[in-house]
């Protein structure tokens, strides 16, 4: 197969007032023919450089509404135009422009980068196949300082970390998941609902929280507050990479260090990850 | 010279709210000796171990009431303890953590990272000399689509570039000033001004803008602003690393691009710089 | 499934000579239970710290002959000592230390980093399943000047890429295959000659080089090189991520550009893989 | 001030023979005027896109013999051409391109991409002043397992670190120089041989090494060593970041380390840097 990415901005005005959203579009084609590996012949090859020239005319002639009605037009457009495409799969990511405020005044043509969580979405199509459209959202980084531990765990001769009931919940949430039949879906609406559903159930209620005993049940709590709320969402998947932090023994200082002063464990570091779907 | 970084979490609780600062600590120390470049003869020479305890035991002790308190005060230690220090200069570097917010409810303990410009601070002092105090911003990325245009510059036989009246202005920012003496400034409040001074002078006016004839003269209106509203500020450095984005030719694909679609321009980049102080 | 990544350095000595290998090692599990996840039921959890200790002690009892015998220890350790385990697999990285000489003559204890292609592995296995050995090698930078060309290939209204058969051929390429049952092996042999397959294969003779009419035969002369002179490898998979160079059009400039200067194009950029098998 | 970054490639042929050299060139320019900051007159300022095409065409016309003549020429075109300019620095950064040998047969065009340590250069020049030259190596990682200590250092009472006799010292070099006068050096040879001292001094003799008892002395060592062997060097800087490995304590997991098995220390690392010329 081959793959490549092109970034570039689409700009568009309603009056005078600008709108701008700006995308990494990396389109994956496999091809029903080998010859082109075997002996060199390239008849059926479509360049790179095709590829870049039909995104950016797709984004030209229908703008980029959402990132996934762009990512299924771009698939569309593979899978009707070129009978050799065996395959083909749209990742589409966009740059978290915001538009700027002043004094709450929202700006007609000024924007601010503002990277808490990148979207993105995949549209994916085997020839003969469905559509199936993706979307998520990544280096999301969270922390809860409290109401979380670990205890419990396995043990045996090689267990050398101590129980934990009160300690830093910090890590970076990748979450992806996928759409049934989506013809008439509010992209925009599921995807910051989503992003809402994480925020609460990683966070529990704002005046106390919600105890968490463990990286894997917080993921699971995210993957069950989707589901719950979100009817569109059919499967869900979700990893987090574990920040650890560890409270400085200070005791060869003359002080106690009652979980005030952490530092960031770098090795090892994990991740945990759980996919999850309707019944 | 030498010096050494080291991050950490400080922690502390109003009642049952919880503060979080997750700063990058950077001690240079100078000594006033050489016999350990020359003979190897380390008895003046605090280890790099040590300085991290002094900054741990320091953050522990005092908190991090603000980046710019946590640097005077690491720079008074090291000044004052140890007497073969003939420079020491701290630079501190945040962590852009905010608190969550569930429908407008502050969380109590949880938080999320957004990276919209990162504040850093650096305390510099020479054995009988003035302890100076920089703050700034970094990594802080705007875009106008609108009201920016480069003409008149100087042409020869090397000139390919055509003049344009309306271009994107695009860039990541980097400000620091100085202030000049500084018992009782409130470094939170002002840093917040400065940043909204920024964002102002780049933007313009939220209903029109105000057309920008070059980076520099953005760069120029960015720090006049600042040293006309910002007393404090004694000097003031920005600069700005553009991002040029090129209008693509759609000539041979059949379609004309009114600047609807664009594409960064990776190289050349440039960058512009300028330092402007008060007389 | 959780993972986590440790990097450690392991030093042996023989006689006087010391011999070093710094590796990072990323071990993933697949629990059989669900109960974590869903009941925050930690009983069967194997810690991250706990899997670091067990990939430390490892490595201290019977060193790293080579990277992948070390992850068939690791992934055979787990799978026999907990039985909740039901999928592990190990992957190993090592940093490219190679012995200093000084006129020819090696030095005992002193070494410099020559990063010119990554070797890692990965050994896998299912409970109830065959161990699976994989190697590779990867960042592997490499470039022909000339005998690269691409002509013929498919177009229609969107191509406006010319055709070349003087081109540069430049990328970055990612190998990993499979070995069958690899009881005695010598990984470092295989490993060494399949790089000069690699090398040879992109290459060609070196008097004449040989003309390459595509990446993608390119990868495709790589595999078939390895395949035909290494009988252990049984499946290989090769990913080409290619760095285009444009002949800069120096007419304005009132100069001819016989491709003397070339500028790498940053966007879009591709990638073209394969996977081949015996029969 | 502005400075830009561009990145080429220059090819020659000698016969069959291909010769590359893959460049990223930044070039500062400070002009004598202020009226593009205060004004917005553009009319003495050098677009980017001008500068660029100075870099290329000097690369065609002259090619890059060594990346310092080539920093020199830039440098000698910008103050001769342009009256506005004040001031100007190149720096120019070599990709470390390397030609390839099948069984020790050198390859007539094809190269591999080998970073053991990055060669660049700098011209520099106000106007009115002399053409400073500097030549540097940097991103040189080396590795000593033996014959490295540090004891006799400072002690207080923030002082937690052991002393040791038999560490590891690690680091990444950066290392600078400045020529004086330097109308007809042969710079290739130089740097090479500045580069077998920087390994030389660092290491030791090869059966045996020789002992440092701290970064410092080391940097120094390697500083001596360039001067007294390279007389064109006038004053060189060298900047050693340090990376500290720990010796793991395996006591709770029933088992002697004896200095096998180590892990890196990621916070604090540190640095230790020096500048010395000659009397």
């Amino acid at each position: 197969y081959g793959k490549n990415t092109i970034k570039f901005l689409r700009l568009h005005k309603e009056g005078k007032k600008h709108f701008v959203k700006e995308v990494e579009v990396c389109t994956h084609l496999r091809l029903t023919s080998a010859q082109e590996y075997l002996d060199g012949n390239n008849s059926l090859v479509i360049p790179t450089d095709t590829i870049k020239n039909i995104v950016l005319v797709l984004a030209k002639k229908h703008g980029i509404p959402t990132i996934e009605q762009f990512a299924i037009d771009i698939c569309k457009h593979f899978m009707t135009t070129f009978c050799q495409v065996g395959y083909v799969k749209t990742y589409v990511q966009e740059v978290p422009w915001q538009r700027l405020h002043e004094n709450g005044v929202p700006h007609i043509h000024s924007f601010i980068c503002v990277p808490d969580g990148i979207r993105f979405c995949e549209a994916e199509q085997c020839r003969n196949g469905p559509l199936v459209v993706f979307a998520g959202i990544k280096d999301l980084k969270l922390m809860k300082t409290t109401q979380s531990g670990f205890e419990g765990f396995y043990k045996n001769e090689h267990t050398t970390l101590p129980e934990r009931n009160d300690r830093i919940l910090c890590g970076e949430l990748f979450c992806k998941w996928s759409y049934g039949d989506c013809k008439d879906f509010d992209f925009d609406c599921i995807w910051n609902k989503i992003r809402e559903c994480i925020l609460e159930a990683f966070a529990g209620p704002p005046d106390c929280g919600e105890y968490s005993p463990s990286y894997q049940k917080t993921v699971n709590s995210i993957q069950m507050c989707i589901l719950s709320k979100v009817s569109q969402v059919q499967v869900i998947e979700v990893v987090l990479n574990n920040t650890f932090y560890n409270v400085v023994d200070m005791t060869n200082l003359g002080l106690t260090n009652d979980k005030e002063v952490l530092v960031p464990v770098e090795t090892p570091y994990g991740s945990c990850a759980c996919t999850l779907g309707r019944k």
